[in-house]
């Protein structure tokens, strides 16, 4: 007899179901007896002791359900381990459900700051066995994290659709596509759609570059240029400040988002007419694509086969083309982003993609 | 022999194409002769005699493409008595392409705006027959416009997948849909994703029934609730403003779109955390749904024959069911808004959908 | 307070349960309590006594869901007044189970077959309110049903798949369309989908015909044409046949489906190569589009208003854009085809389709 | 200056257009001159020297379109070597054509059998650098073909709208998926569909396994089963015979489709309904998926690079996850199955996943 808590934490993506799915799949399959204890909105059920029993028929037809049945909740690292708001020890409160719950692993998935987190608790003697959900594809350890392509498709379709009224009017267009830090899913997105120009965090631009791309298009006879712009674009000039200082400097924006400076900025250069569209949380919704709904499922089976054999502490994650199992100290507290030397830019560059560097 | 001239103007929106190869398909079927004259980028070609031959396999292919393949822009009307930048008059400017192209007909694609304009070329002695453009619905004297249900789709699955985001975070969630100074399309797109409250232009919504919609889904245990929130939707108050005054009150937000609005208001009322989300543009773009490919092509058949028939100075529209010629000093400087007591608007809120009102 | 009992019955299609929904909520949000009943697997429930008590929450969530929460089969209205496996009398078992549940009210949704057995319990003395549901829109007494546009899309993205291969190959392809007797299905998807040729019902085939309409393209250059033929499309030579001789003949293919045997006939004319492809039952299965899940919606909060007012014996359909009741009697036995000289049908024409009559 | 041929040869799928995009992209982005030979309808255009100039605005648009604009045909490697219909000698006809144009290399698109072809023309001293498509993934010295992942995602679509009319109804249902002689695109699109049971070529079934687990499904109380057929799926029994053996049994069913036996079968040995969907052609045709545009323009992009480098006699391919030159003759006439051992295989069954095995 086993018994397992689950918990779903961070922002949501596509595919956390499929993926528990696939860990109870394989739990209910094999010959173990187990009790399954879905925790509410991530850590804070663990810390409140807010639980549901779960049963198999709670997992039947959510392959290709969006979202999280258990619900989900950001509870930062950087606030662990200061008291909550009713002045509870969150740690000691998650220990202290783990251990009256008599819980053999603790199932969690989510993204890089959980992770974190993840880690603490299995330094505080806790089992853990985590997968590695984000659609930004950040998560140290993996090649792949399961969200990221839904969250490809739905970003590829929103600039499908921009591209024939860019088109139609003859018009910048900037779509502000998702992924914190990193740039893999602008990337990828902008490449599947045949954006002309890319901006990514990992490459700071130079808006005279980008200037220079939309009007060599303007010279060829092109009327429109598609403009892919990561959430965590920024300039050659902002990425020497401190982040201090480049904090300080964004807040003298009325609008939170990059791209409508460089909108701002653009139109000043060309005196063209440039339209923004920031499709947002979308990216993160709806049903996972197929893709995703094999990988989730394969990553969960395996974590499943861990917990089965007892192997605890690890990340389950996928490196040159195999699951593999990551110990949790190695994935914690790392960045993975694009190399912008990667062959991936190179192709991009050779299509005539411009990244504005 | 017939000299046929095509312009779209306004916004583009999905299906001009379609209906466009409707026109073309029907009178290339015919025992006529005709020649095509594709004037580019609505009424700017026509002023300044830009064209290029059209021939069929132009339309090939191009019924499920959106667009339009002969560009867009828009001339207000407002300025249309006013000189071009170049000092030109457009009106006489116009004229002279058509008489000296010693053309038939002009086939005029457009919303509002457009037929307005239509109606002074008609005015002024030119041949015109339009096609009903536009994603909001609000042209007088049809039932239907093409691009409409196209945005729908698209507007109802940019809430379906904010819904299952909304539902694993326990979130408010706005989501701004166009439709320009009237309610089809998000009354639409919100009853067909289940929102919760949607407020629309034609019914002004009071916040504080807004905030006891939520509170009440609250009571009742649903974490979330999805308002749908036109992009011209007001607030009873503001409504009762002068045109002028309500413009000034604008100018004090930083934030141009409505729905940032009442998601402070919200939140300072509730104490919840509230998400927006504007897809924008990408509801005007992509390949027409089945629905409006059929519709466009039908509009853009029976046009065809009018031509033939030599039956100017009409919009072809949709009444009961049937196509029919509505003459264009009837649809010109109207517009079509939704009633507060339609049926559809009751019957939303006997589904328990909340207007604010 | 008022006991209502719910079936679906019949092939299942898109947005039973959103219009199941609709009933529900309507209800639900009136002073009325009620008691819900639903009986599975449409009248076998029925006859069996076969239901689960049904609450608001059944009912969350599944606006978007295919297929029917309660199970549907087929109970042919030829044999209802036959025994059943068990000797039971079929229609005394229902009266039986309706008034043992002392029931208010049946609200049942089906297509044709449905509507005879449902008019039958209204004669004999039951309390009933209908929904038309069918992909084939062949419902007497209403201008639309729920599942059509459904259907119509899928079978419409099919078309387009093929489309590209087609091209690729610079074949002919047919793609049979549902729609059982009638052409609604095919010509909707079919002219949405630009097929070049469209067989349906109501318009007899001329195999030669068909033949010239191919030959006529291969000469005008286009190497590939698509056919979209109704799965009851039928030869003007069959056509003048009995029902008994048709039957007869059909025997002696191998293939049940007409599309093989039109390909057979194509190919032996044209020595051209043809390719068939049957979609089948995915044109009923998967989540409504948004003009059903109003649509259906729509009917269901009217159908709540009817059992509200206690207004029985009525279908709620949509005429005139105008959802009206009808009375059942006036439903029942009655099939709704397309004329052969419907406008659709003219348009289709004069956009080059040929129906090869 | 380089002067570049152009082809595309057998069944045809999603991303061929993405693929040579890529390809004259990057060509055309170099700062070598280029001149650009698109030989029509695969090997035939080789043959018979036709061919028409390409230019870069060929490729604008293409990225996202299905097909071929090339055109594509099938032209058998067992009877490259027998004359052609007029005489022809296709290998000389073939090299005449590549040397009389002078031309520096010949880009090739397409799957097993084009392979051959394509390492015989470089065996005869033609330059040539090839690209793997199929949607089989069938294709030896890579992990990934382009097709695949947008079949992968079409057959997922309809199973997972079968699904729902499955579920409605209790019925076993089949759906038969593409993938010629091998289980990729069955398997992937079962795992991501979650169908029950999956039968591929490369796992003969045992049918009665099969029936086993349909009824160990009715057992717990699933009234439906899904069961992805592979159309090249086998049963041990018949896998034992000899090929000869197996067409002389086939010949005896008047379906030619495996899943229409199967379907037989179960019905014979449960008594219940069985339905069956072959989708067909559908599967390789219409807009890429944003994966296989991605994949096929990176692809695409280092053929250019290797053409402008002089390095002949390669596929481009793509091994752990880098992109790699794979000698011609390495490839030709080597089939890439599924190992019944793969690790995904047994997930698939750690989920729960029977494969009649």
């Amino acid at each position: 007899m086993k018994r397992i808590g689950f918990l779903t934490s961070g922002g949501d993506c596509q595919a956390l179901n499929a993926a528990m799915r696939g860990v109870v799949k394989s739990l209910l399959n094999s010959d173990e007896q187990v009790e399954l204890f879905g925790f509410l909105n991530g850590y804070q059920g663990l810390i409140y002791g807010n639980f549901r029993m779960l049963e198999g028929s709670d997992f039947s037809g959510i392959l290709t359900r969006g979202g999280t049945i258990l619900g989900s909740s950001r509870t930062p690292f950087k606030t662990i381990h200061e008291p909550g708001e009713d002045g509870v020890d969150k740690v000691e409160a998650m220990k202290h459900t783990y251990f009256k719950l008599n819980l053999d692993c603790l199932v969690i998935l989510g993204g890089n700051g959980t992770h974190k987190t993840a880690n603490l608790l299995r330094e505080e003697g806790l089992n853990v066995v985590t997968l590695p959900k984000t659609i930004d594809n950040d998560l140290w350890g993996t090649d792949m994290t399961f969200g990221f392509q839904s969250a490809v498709d739905i970003a590829t379709d929103v600039i499908d659709k921009i591209h024939t009224t860019a088109d139609s009017h003859g018009r910048v267009f900037i779509v502000e596509v998702m992924g914190h830090k990193v740039g893999f899913l602008t990337l990828n997105a902008g490449m599947a759609s045949g954006a002309d120009i890319i901006l990514i965090p990992e490459i700071p631009y130079n808006l005279d570059k980008v200037v220079k791309a939309i009007n060599k298009r303007k010279e060829k006879g092109s009327k429109f240029t598609i403009i892919a712009v990561a959430e965590g674009a920024i300039s050659k000039e902002d990425a020497k400040l401190s982040k201090k200082a480049y904090r300080k400097k964004l807040e003298r924006y009325t609008h939170p988002s990059v791209s409508y400076r460089i909108a701002e900025e653009i139109e000043k250069k060309t005196g063209q007419e440039v339209r923004v569209t920031v499709p947002g949380h979308m990216q993160r919704g709806g049903s996972p694509c197929p893709y995703d709904r094999v990988f989730a499922s394969r990553l969960g089976a395996e974590a499943g086969k861990l917990i089965l054999k007892g192997e605890y502490g690890f990340m389950v994650g996928y490196k040159n083309r195999e699951i593999v199992k990551v110990p949790l100290e190695d994935v914690a507290g790392k960045l993975k982003s694009l190399s912008p030397d990667a062959d991936i830019i190179k192709e991009a560059k050779m299509l005539g993609i411009s990244f504005g560097d």
